[in-house]
């Protein structure tokens, strides 16, 4: 129990000197593992993002929040594209803008194929190119053409603007694609919206796509789900819903119901879903929205599969390129769309 | 950050009261998830169990105390298998006792199947009757012969006690059924035990089982893996690694490295295993033994499944008959075997 009372101690300390929430404590004195790669391990033993907690209070103070964190993303997607022989083109499909990513050697197979990609953030982060990193992993690691859709979101666009865009390209995809060539992927809030693209399509009667990879999908963006509670200030990323996190939910649903399947797909009607792999880790804040979905999926009889790495926190298997989790995931990835893609 | 206020706050009266551990107060703040079903809703808002953190001094007293536990667990046993119709024949197979559990309608596919089962225990509880209750579900939920090993343990019977009987009643079925109609089965030490069979069926040139399910498996008998961490005194089964669980891992072990493949499989080469499937918790104290061997398993390119139930701590998938997580699990290892036993 020693490790209990070190917590305890470290939460007292914080609480009396009413300095930084409890939850860092939490997170900062539990041991690293140290049966994952080393840079896992430091991304496991970093301290929690310095912006977990801050509470922007108007749609100013949100976009200045937003341009702040979204450059310091940016800055190494150039190297990153280069160092895995990627090509990026913008443009538009169906009026939304989009980036398009190719890999040097795009194999023979998937020439015609194409992943359509959600990027994460909240539906407040992530905007132009700042988004793109699992993008771009996917394209290098996986060697598939990736269509990134730079979709609308809060405090500008809410509900329903972001999946507005993603359908909206889909259904122009669908005009010279078969749905049974195309994939689509994302994480965090696009792991989300990858699983409400597919309650979208069938509910506008399109094609389902051929497989979905939601990595630690916000599937329930109301507080509910074990993990938001037993994972608070134990995930380093997202720390706590009570940080920014649950304030951009309402932000972006603008007052909608945020149980509604087209915010929170675990309401959803999942039947008739293609296969679908999940993936969390053992400290992800999203653990639950993840096995939840992946429940509901199996008990539905779609195939599901699940993913959960060892120690990490929310959406981690992206962000250190030379992390072995991270080519294990997107090689994952990789096999998965080659088993569903036609 | 209310919570982990409130589990501070919890825990420093613990600790300045000297009352129960800490861990028992961790799990106690932790609000219930109201998204599962109401059975299981309520071993999840169960105190811990009683005996989580005795610390038996002798053989004798370990004696005792596992008469203690395991006379509560064989209560119950009689009324299930008339409820689920399974029929027990107790026996022996190479020289070790064995209960044999039938179900009332043995569908014709299932005819000269057996699943074997391996029960959980650390190596001390389980004996006899008391361990069965997981064989019987899977005789009666699944509809298959299930071979259910009473094999030796601690303390009078030390590594490698137990999986020697395991592999001996394995390797005298192999004699009238097949490898490819055998699956393995069990949970926890019972999981990793399963694991365990398939690496010395391995190293003595035996055909490996057709398929293994390993519940929330004890892959790693030392104090490795990030959830023996942030699940302490969250799972509200085994509480803590420094409960009787790490006393029973020593004392089965008998000096040996904790670290021995034939301990932890977790350590060992999978290279060739057969399809698993592992299935855990969120607050399960083994998820990190679990989601590491089936990282490990998808490495070495065997086809391995997770199911992770939300909420659930150790192993209460088959802890209450009712719950619909129980008839889903059981169901869900009648498909797995379906699929891949002859």
């Amino acid at each position: 129990m020693k490790l209990n009372k070190q917590i305890a101690f470290a939460v007292l300390m914080s609480c009396l000197l009413t300095t930084p929430a409890s939850a860092q404590a939490a997170a900062q004195v539990l041991p690293t593992p140290h049966t994952v790669s080393p840079e896992l391990q430091q991304l496991i033993a970093a301290k929690p993002l310095p912006y977990w907690n801050d509470h922007p209070k108007n749609n100013n103070e949100w976009k200045a929040w937003v341009n702040n964190v979204g450059q310091e993303a940016t800055k190494r997607l150039p190297a990153l594209r280069e160092h895995l022989g990627v090509s990026v083109t913008q443009g538009k499909i169906g009026g939304v803008p989009i980036f398009t990513f190719t890999p040097q050697n795009l194999p023979q197979a998937n020439q015609d194929r194409i992943l359509l990609n959600l990027h994460g953030g909240g539906y407040v982060l992530g905007a132009g190119e700042s988004g793109t990193q699992e993008a771009v992993l996917m394209a290098g690691i996986g060697k598939y053409k990736v269509v990134y859709v730079d979709y609308r979101m809060a405090p500008n666009f809410p509900y329903p603007a972001a999946i507005d865009d993603a359908i909206s390209v889909y259904r122009e995809l669908l005009k010279k694609t078969p749905a049974e060539k195309i994939g689509v992927f994302g994480t965090s809030t696009g792991g989300g919206m990858s699983l409400i693209l597919a309650l979208r399509a069938k509910a506008e009667g399109l094609p389902l796509p051929a497989a979905i990879a939601a990595g630690t999908p916000w599937t329930d963006m109301s507080k509910t789900g074990d993990s938001y509670f037993t994972n608070e200030g134990v995930d380093n990323v997202l720390v706590s819903y009570d940080g920014w996190l649950g304030d951009a939910a309402r932000l972006y649903a603008g007052g909608h119901n945020l149980k509604d399947p087209m915010l929170s797909p675990v309401y959803g009607d999942v039947s008739g879903f293609p296969p679908t792999l999940l993936t969390s880790g053992t400290r992800d804040l999203f653990l639950s929205n993840t096995v939840r979905m992946h429940l509901k999926l199996r008990e539905a009889g779609v195939p599901a599969d699940l993913v959960v790495f060892e120690g990490m926190s929310h959406a981690q298997y992206h962000m250190n390129p030379n992390a072995s989790e991270t080519k294990f995931h997107f090689t994952e990835l990789e096999h998965f769309f080659n088993r569903y893609l036609h």
